[in-house]
């Protein structure tokens, strides 16, 4: 039996990520790809998703951004072990909104992070393991933090400076230009050209796939 | 001004940690020392009493040894540097029931993660901060489990083997051989035995530390 394909969605706030992770899913249906599973993170399994309100909500003390990281990693690797793992083995294709490439950028990118710190964490936590393929939904942090501002309240790590975002597209910017199972969509276009776009890089996916 | 000293009680579940700690502080008045603080890990800050309960009694789902580890280091970091670093820079000194030694003798040496993935992320979350002096308690854990089995109901990871927790005893007693800053206090022995090491051994510090 073929093991499933791990595909992430990645991309700024209001870069339109939920609705490209519902479409991938339609995609995939379509190509006769039946047995799918949805993940996002940080979150996902019940420990992980009592970390992402931790991370995203907490507001009694300061979160270093160590333990901020380190939280995001501790979600993952349950994620990771309990969930996509055993998914992949069985067949079973995953679709995860955000994943590694996230830290990279928001905390690697975006806060500054040491990048060596960030290799061996990486490393020691997930060893080899990574998406088959990343769509990255590219957007002016200008565009995608008014679209989000537009949904109502931001979360603590929504709610940071423009340069934060700057950063972390820049980040996110770095890694699609050197990760070769990537593709970048032009996430500000009209949505039909943003479909457009992700129809290609679906297809063209499973397509190399079979 | 100088800075205040760190102090740390480690040792397996009924071992006397909690007396040891109360002893040591009633100690260090009595030596003129009364600025004094007291912590305990996990936990000791907002987040990290949070992240103490998700560690301690999560039981949705299985916590992976690697979540464990960068959990028990996401708390450690917020209560060195929101509280341990900013109390020791003011002068005052602190006592803590537990700290990184535990990770060290529970995750290394009874979960037998790997040793060099512990000392990067030791070395990456803490860089060279450690105590000035650690009380390691030692104790039978066939003894010391009697013990705090009579207190009542074992947490998560209180109720593990014996293997596992002969294991993390090598590995405590391990780090007391190599660490001139610490003492081993035979914790097997009656109570007034036990007190008359403790003493000798905190009156001895405070006596070198000025």
């Amino acid at each position: 039996m073929q093991t499933g394909k791990f595909i992430v969605i990645e991309g700024l706030e209001g870069a339109g990520k939920t609705t490209a992770h519902q479409y991938v899913v339609e995609l995939l249906k379509a190509q006769g790809i039946t047995d799918i599973i949805t993940t996002r993170e940080p979150g996902g399994t019940p420990l992980a998703e009592k970390l992402r309100q931790l991370i995203k909500h907490e507001n009694e003390e300061n979160i270093t951004d160590k333990a901020e990281l380190l939280m995001l990693y501790a979600a993952r690797v349950q994620l990771v072990e309990n969930v996509i793992k055993p998914a992949l083995e069985k067949g079973t294709w995953v679709v995860g909104d955000r994943h590694d490439w996230s830290s990279q950028a928001y905390q690697g990118g975006g806060r500054g992070m040491d990048k060596a710190l960030m290799q061996t964490l990486r490393t020691a936590v997930l060893g080899d393991f990574k998406p088959d393929f990343v769509l990255y939904l590219d957007i002016d942090p200008t565009l995608g933090l008014a679209r989000a501002r537009g949904r109502g309240e931001l979360d603590r790590i929504e709610n940071q400076a423009m340069d934060f975002f700057t950063r972390t597209r820049h980040a996110y910017l770095d890694l699609v230009q050197h990760e070769p199972n990537a593709v970048l969509i032009h996430a500000g276009e009209p949505l039909d050209s943003v479909k457009a776009q992700i129809k290609q890089a679906i297809e063209n996916f499973v397509k190399n796939t079979q």
